[in-house]
């Protein structure tokens, strides 16, 4: 199931080829290829490679979880300056695997390096030696079981052998089919724009469903540009945009131990040289890469795990941006909220409980509420033309958007969720079986 | 639908008859009558009366929730030294009602004292004036709703003709069904014991369903004593025991505008006065008193909306009673482990999951977890002899219990919850249809 790709898509937005995922093609410094393993028992791809072949700058930002992936650990173990391939497997999440775990990792990235470095030989003029820190990974599936390291070792040499130089849509499809686990759709998002004078690309796909919250519970998300920006630059822009994407999704309030967002700059564009962050210069960039893990991250939650609505909560007039996201996300992870929605209930009453058990301090009569555009409370009275039959009515849109007003200030903070179906408790009671 | 009552009520426990609710029968000091006022539409008991003509010392805790229903603020403004009559509502939770839903408290209040001062006229030697004050509510129902205050007021003399001076089954029965709202079962419990040398009652009656989280969401529970305590050591003891009872329990995380817990005594057992909540007399009293509250409690969670299994989750060896209960709960509101659960899949990868998204420090080398007795991690490691058949053959219990030691102290804290189940969903996406 999952629902159709919402509205947000279509309609109003000018850019609407711009990002229709079909047009993800190539992306100059980056390759992709992808084998099945068998990890599903299937002919599924289920380990995907992202290959650079000159390196790429790159940052990430991981799970809140105190209890991390060995994969995670892996990666947050590693100061390479650049990384040379990027390698996704689904199925098992490396996770709660110990120290075997962690060697598993340390194996796979060695044969990597070594199979890379020889392939850098025979393909390039100045070949580069590849070493088992420029290697990351990203793993999701199952905790607790043993990784398969000989299974997806014994495919390396397949996965390097399909690598070509340039990409098109068929890959792009294909990888983010790859890196799929309980999600109905493959999620891609793409953006073109400036830097200076020079074009630059943005492209990304994404995996979530089951576990989304923010801190983008198992959450996969990769982004991969051709521009030139060094690792610092791309970790602030990435920590500066995920919070009002990746991080204001919420599917269960649930939170992997597995979840990251990573970017990866190839440089290709040979753009102007960037030295900071409020450089004039990244703007349209920056704007462009919000755009994209935005886009992405309404995907997860579109897809989220027996989804049948797509809900935009909209706080608005908060004090503090702090006290803006606690009622946002109160309301976007109340199980009671969200089964309304699923009945196509236009109960205010339940956002009335949501925003009280905040925590947060609440003047009843400042609050407003609105479903779409239907005001139901206005300055903490029931607006006197409010009349229930068109708010049941709204209720039968698939894109849900509440909006609500704490009128204590000018600080807002838009979540995303979806609605809590009897589709998601199937699902998620027979996950292994 | 809702489980049996738990085992927890069976076997083992010697005081078996004791607690069976069955049992409550005559209170020395307290009348209860019941009445349909139509709330519903049909011709089930909606307003429950209580009514202690002497008087009787109270105390009560209330939700934490920063929105409070109309009549948890009557109750709050009121400073009266003791209560005369508790009067209980279903339908209408009077909240966000505003002004005129206070007004409908201060009237009701006012017809019930007027008519009950008339009543002592009538039937005591010395007739006491009740006033407005000494009248408490419990309203559970539907938030937003206009407070149906004459169909309640027209009630009044009915209540209050059916009052009898001696009480027993029946009426205890009456009254538990007449709080519910979507529970099953009505839920009641008692226990006697001593202060000093005299028997002393403690008997209750709650109701729970949806939105049950810590702080008592959606909760009602009133429990009564012959004992005779003064307010400030009721208040202490209510305090104190609340905490691993209804504050251990949680369905959905959600929590409502109208929650309260009270404890009303009469004093017509003429123990020893108390002076002091330490004074040891009260030792056996207060044992007796958490365990009608944990009963109730624990009812409440079996009975919660689409309840197919009662869940015990135990954190042992925490370095804080607060990070104790903050991984009890991480764990007991997890969507992922509570549709697991109902799956009867063993799952134990989503209570690491749970256990690492609580925010507590965690070493994974001291972290052990059990099914029942089914020793699944040991000091972070799989036990090398666990049978997954083994532990899958447990989960098909109506009872889970969950054991968690974190290895970093010797705080522990047990959290009661239950599944999640695709009756869950049904109830709540059709509450108000």
């Amino acid at each position: 199931m999952g629902i159709n790709i919402p509205n947000f898509l279509s309609s109003k937005s000018k850019n609407r080829k711009m990002i229709d995922f079909q047009d993800l093609d190539h992306l100059d410094g980056l390759s992709i290829s992808t084998v099945s393993a068998n990890l599903y028992k299937t002919s599924r791809d289920d380990v995907v490679m992202f290959y650079f072949r000159d390196g790429a700058n790159y940052a990430s930002v991981y799970t809140q979880s105190k209890i991390l992936s060995e994969n995670i650990k892996w990666n947050l173990n590693q100061k390479a300056k650049k990384i040379f391939s990027l390698l996704v497997n689904t199925r098992n999440a490396n996770s709660f695997t110990g120290e075997k775990g962690y060697k598993s990792m340390q194996s796979i990235a060695e044969a990597i390096s070594l199979q890379l470095s020889h392939k850098q030989k025979e393909d390039e003029k100045n070949p580069k030696i590849i070493k088992p820190k420029n290697i990351m990974f990203g793993c999701t599936g199952t905790i607790g079981e043993t990784f398969p390291v000989e299974q997806i070792t014994l495919k390396i040499p397949d996965l390097i052998k399909n690598i070509k130089y340039t990409q098109n849509k068929l890959i792009w499809m294909k990888a983010a089919l790859g890196i799929m686990t309980t999600d109905t759709q493959p999620k891609m998002a793409m953006e073109e724009c400036t830097i200076g004078k020079s074009l630059v690309k943005i492209y990304g796909i994404a995996k979530g469903s089951g576990m989304i919250h923010p801190n983008m519970a198992t959450t996969l998300g990769y982004i991969f540009t051709d521009a030139d920006l060094p690792n610092d630059i791309l970790k602030k822009l990435l920590k500066k945009n995920i919070e009002n994407t990746f991080n204001a999704i919420s599917c269960d309030g649930d939170m992997s131990t597995n979840d990251m967002v990573s970017i990866f700059s190839t440089g290709k564009a040979n753009n102007a040289k960037i030295n900071s962050v409020s450089d004039k210069k990244l703007k349209y960039f920056e704007l462009s890469l919000n755009k994209v893990l935005l886009n992405l991250a309404k995907r997860v939650v579109g897809d989220g795990e027996g989804a049948s609505k797509f809900i935009t909560i909209k706080v608005l007039d908060s004090n503090s941006d702090f006290d803006a996201k606690k009622i946002a996300f109160s309301i976007a992870n109340s199980p009671l909220v969200k089964t309304a929605i699923a009945g196509e209930d236009p109960n205010w009453g339940r956002i009335i409980m949501a925003v009280g058990k905040s925590g947060t301090q609440i003047k009843i009569n400042n609050l407003s509420i609105k479903f779409g555009n239907i005001q139901i409370i206005q300055k903490g009275k029931i607006n006197s033309s409010y009349n229930e039959t068109e708010a049941a009515d709204y209720m039968k849109n698939s894109n849900i958007e509440i909006s609500v007003s704490v009128g204590s200030g000018n600080k807002n903070f838009t979540a995303y969720t979806m609605d809590l179906t009897k589709k998601y408790i199937e699902i998620n009671a027979d996950y292994r079986s």
